[in-house]
């Protein structure tokens, strides 16, 4: 009896040891061994890479991506899953497109072209007219009609490589790409060949998003990328010869809009079931890689995030959710669509934290937020030092996550190390074999802390 | 004459103007741009990796490597630079090592092996046994002469992949490799075979250095490494079944010392000329890939330290050397040749810093030296964020710089982002196409601003 006792109070004492309220070290550290040693995320986007591929709003990889997603977050225990309709726009690059240069007549040479994301193609003979080189749109203006009409307009404005944060650099140069058609249209150029946005002198054409604006149809003219080593030689060309004309031959296509899906999984919260935390990736992505960095890597972390914390039994005291959504590359139709949902139901979000900047090892994060939250994560900002994340800044959480935003709430942006992201980033290259599964997961789990600490904290 | 003395005026106060002082905000701007946008430290790898490749102790490509060195230090306007001799130990790997898995007699599956450094090579017809796996040398004394004898000890624990520093992991397993087969000696196991040091599952076996410690030559087994993949195979076999055996043939061998040499080159102090200044990497990479970043990287930024000085028009209180180690990896022969020479001439090397932890984007700097002098480097850290240096932490220098030590003096070693490192340590994917030009870049301006400082301000 007396040895029962014992056993009795041993265990007793053994359940109360165990189940002491873990500090926020500790939450952490299990975070980060989870991810890293028995993580998913790099599983999934195997699957996601490997065997769906690329996921072009509109694309069977596209509708693929939503089923097998939708998929694996059922078997996640979470308290509900469901698809979020919403039309979106279906862009086609048809065939291969086609490029020569010719430096004097009958001398050409082929250059690897890509068609820019919404471009109209060419005539089905395609194109050929002189180029003229310009590196923004001041000298195209200065050079006016005159020296435009019936060329193609060459831009080449370089990223500028002693900006240490590449997406900075990334902004000082992609109006060449997303309004170059418009703006060189309006002096009467056929056609617009853009440097692709890389800070790396390769081989490989980037495609991306453009627009026309409101230009009538009959004055689009289509608009194509080359590899920086293209832009190089061409520019060294043109210094040689101002002859220089390029052919070029593109048959993409816009279609009709068609119906996808943003995919969404929550946790309901325990105590403010009516508050919502987000957390996000887009899953579409260009048509020339498998999108493993673009968005992927930020797909499949935000899905790990809810499996973390389940795994480390946070039951949390709001309401979480993952939304994987459609279309941000050529539209932002899911982001504003869920945006539209949750302000027509009233739904209260306190919290979006995206992942869109490749799946590169986790430095901190970006926010927009106030000030009275912002000095609430750098309180935090000890918690994140073991694990090299040292990082925090204010603006520029992400494009996802940005139609959420209310006076009051937070959004959050992870920010990797950013060298390597424009090598990749709409390009061929951005592959699977690009990933560093240690990296993905230290992002996964990066992303589960921070969510869980304004989970516990709230927001102010 | 008015006009005259207008300009004269106008030409003092632009002279004026110009010289005033840079801060050292404005120093590091400078050293980063000049890094990033005309920057050397990429060709030379280039050259290194690409045009000599590997470049073990003793080889010819060593030896190219020397006389390459040395010859673009040369052009950079140093004020002197010299060859140090040194002995080398000079091993050779011979004919590519052959091995296979026998799990019944007669049913045999070829797998890839590789000599670790120092090993002596099987009898020419090669050596076949049954495997013991083990994980540690506590295991391997539990199994004791009785169930070692006559058999190939396989060493298996894995890098634990829960530590955010790799190379903490990397510690953790490292005696494996280093001590495993003395040890199974001790048992009379006939050879060692051992998992690679690499977190990540690939098919690439990893060489790296060996002791026999001081074990009679007919007492010394030989050791290879295979992939994680085939550790993880044949642990899965051996718990299937304990008859598995393994075969492997190799054929290398330790030959007499050679000469060889550490690369100097030296600025020449303007103040302080008797203080000395050491950046350094080591020369000599292991066989199997080119040695891009093990360390080729560590070499070319350590001679773009004293370029970048230059560059900047940085006059040196201090004369700075560029130490270019011979025989780090199988010997420290150079290191400890460099060490031994500034001790009998008496010179003072208040400073050294190495960099020999992979090309990747610097995270920081890690210290040996005392309190007053880590503080200064605290003190500095405002100065390193907008480049996100943040890391800076005791103990760690390097093993390059390590026989420098005194009481006094201040030994650095650059740390950079350690997630990929073990991916390609020792292994022949150790490649320049693993190189991000950027991230290289970077290091070779994050060390030229610590070299800056340190000049400028003194060690305490």
């Amino acid at each position: 009896m007396k040895n029962l006792t014992l056993l009795c109070l041993l265990i007793i004492a053994s359940i109360v040891f165990k189940s002491h309220a873990q500090t926020d070290d500790e939450v952490l550290k299990t975070i980060y061994t989870s991810s890293l040693t028995e993580g998913e995320s790099y599983n999934w986007l195997n699957y996601l890479s490997n065997q769906i591929g690329s996921r072009l709003s509109g694309s069977l990889g596209a509708e693929r991506a939503v089923q097998y997603t939708k998929e694996e977050l059922e078997q996640l225990g979470l308290s509900k899953v469901w698809l979020q309709p919403v039309m979106v726009p279906k862009w086609i690059r048809g065939a291969k497109e086609y490029a020569y240069i010719e430096t004097v007549p009958g001398k050409t040479s082929t250059v690897n072209i890509c068609a820019l994301g919404g471009s109209v193609a060419t005539s089905p003979l395609g194109i050929k007219a002189q180029l003229v080189e310009v590196h923004n749109f001041e000298e195209l203006e200065a050079l006016g009609k005159e020296q435009i009409e019936g060329k193609i307009v060459f831009y080449n404005r370089p990223m500028q490589a002693d900006l240490i944060n590449t997406f900075q650099a990334y902004g000082g140069c992609v109006n060449q790409r997303y309004k170059g058609a418009v703006e060189a249209a309006k002096y009467g150029a056929v056609g617009v060949v853009v440097r692709s946005m890389n800070l790396r002198l390769d081989d490989l054409p980037h495609t991306g998003s453009m627009t026309y604006d409101d230009l009538p149809v009959a004055q689009r003219i289509p608009s194509v990328a080359i590899s920086t080593n293209d832009a190089e030689t061409l520019s060294t060309m043109l210094k040689l010869s101002k002859d220089v004309k390029l052919y070029f031959k593109t048959s993409c296509k816009q279609l009709n809009d068609v119906q996808s899906y943003n995919v969404i999984g929550e946790i309901t919260g325990s105590e403010f079931p009516n508050e919502y935390m987000v957390v996000g990736g887009h899953l579409d992505s260009w048509d020339l890689g498998d999108g493993s960095h673009d968005d992927g890597a930020g797909v499949v972390q935000s899905m790990e995030v809810l499996r973390l914390l389940k795994k480390a039994g946070i039951k949390p005291k709001r309401s979480i959710r993952v939304v994987l959504f459609m279309n941000e590359e050529n539209g932002l139709r899911g982001a504003n669509k869920y945006a539209d949902v949750a302000k027509q139901k009233g739904e209260n979000h306190v919290f979006a934290l995206e992942s869109d900047s490749g799946g590169f090892t986790p430095r901190g994060f970006r926010f927009d937020c106030d000030e009275a939250n912002f000095n609430k994560v750098l309180s935090w900002k000890e918690l994140f030092k073991p694990y090299l994340i040292h990082y925090f800044e204010k603006e520029g959480s992400g494009a996802d996550v940005g139609p959420l935003k209310t006076d009051k709430n937070v959004l959050a942006g992870l920010h990797p190390d950013s060298q390597r992201y424009f090598d990749h980033h709409h390009a061929s290259n951005d592959t699977f074999d690009a990933i560093n599964k240690r990296e993905l997961e230290l992002g996964a789990a990066t992303m589960t802390a921070l969510v869980y600490l304004f989970d516990k904290y709230g927001i102010k």
